[in-house]
């Protein structure tokens, strides 16, 4: 089953700020675009508006940790991997790398705790994942989380 | 009738670019962000999600001209203009003047088409100004458009 | 020599706004990063900071007429022509097309010029293009700007 | 000694998503924006990239926990604190509070880092905060923290 995914991006010249460097708001950027390309790989969606009711999966907590600065055309790669899983909540560590540096240098990592929620009168109200979505994703080795 | 409105602002970090100025992007949040705030005046908003039918102001039609940079922490004052007014379309005319140089320097000139739409069946569908809205917004005098 | 240019992405959750589309704006950054694939596939860089002196490109007009929406995780193409060549600028056109649709709708079209800039004591001056980048981008066939 | 700050936002159209609420990744944006202001009232500035040699305050670490949405229009109040004061490193606690509801909830909950660099070569070097600046900023008592 799957617990861990990647993806591969290119720094935008509108992802930069003036001190030469990726703002640092744009690195959950690249791990929403990881984590929405993780679900849709096991057939479906971060946010399913039209459903009924409409769910999604906002975020609870964010943090990111930032140890080296990206510039603009660095190719980065966003490492997904499930650190924790609940019936309500799935909680992702990120890894960043830039992969056009030797060794790969890792410049970030992130953690990311996501809540199944339905839309019910105007209001998120937290829910069970579906066990068609839950069945499907696993918690990371140990080891790999390490 | 009101024609016109203005706002200030002041630049932001995360608006900047490594080129060292406002990313031109940011010109048009500048923009909507006068926009929603003259709408706002008039009692109402730019996106009724909740109403019945939801509506709102989809642009059709955006275009901006940039004769002088902005940068970080730039005072920039946005003024508002009614260039246009149709049943089912309002054209606005923008005009972003920096306020920390004097004299005080066009930086930019924006115009921006919006039009009334419905959501119905998920689709957004060109409707008529709610009579409200309309009898309170009339288009600027020519001299001021010139 | 080359005239235009694809690129094909998906759209993201984080660019999509609470009428349930792609913010407007987000059409400009796909623009944007065609724009510089485009100058990368020639071997140059939308904004070189380090050269002595940093030279780059920046907007002086840009506009964009939208005919149908986008919606999170549709796949778009961009469409880059060279609309005009001048000593110290370049227009493009971009097309936008949806291709999870059929037919491939076209969903917004752009235009955006830029100017070739040198940094000089803080201040951006226009410049003709280096001569290596110039020979190397031609206009587009008239057909095919129709 | 200063050691809070406090300011109000109107959250804005651009910075909603399709489920309807803030984007998360905006209320870094809240917090940036006041952190910058609190500086500024201190006489200093987030990023001086004209000074000799160019110095400013990146983020090492940033973090939020979410209580509770925002929508379109929300009057956000954001409460900085300064956490923690090192030679070379400044944490704030940030407390999102939503004024048009009552009581004022607390709807969200930051922490950021910042470290005080210098460009060199265009390599960012950690390095203590200027004096002047450091005189200037104290730790909040710890009842506030609480």
């Amino acid at each position: 089953m799957p617990y861990e995914f990647k993806l591969v991006r290119r720094v935008e010249f509108i992802e930069t700020d003036m001190a030469g460097i990726v703002h640092y708001s744009n690195f959950f950027r690249y791990m929403e675009a990881t984590e929405t390309a993780f679900i849709r790989s096991l057939g479906f969606s971060l946010w399913a508006g039209h459903a009924d009711p409409p769910h999604g999966w906002p975020r609870v907590h964010v943090e990111c940790d930032y140890k080296s600065p990206l510039r603009f055309e660095d190719e980065v790669e966003v490492h997904l991997l499930v650190a924790e899983k609940r019936p309500r909540s799935l909680t992702y560590q990120f890894r960043l790398r830039k992969l056009n540096a030797h060794p790969h240098v890792e410049v970030a990592r992130g953690l990311v705790t996501v809540v199944c929620v339905t839309l019910s009168h105007g209001k998120l109200v937290a829910t069970p994942f579906p066990k068609a979505i839950a069945d499907k994703i696993e918690v990371a080795p140990k080891e790999l989380l390490a």
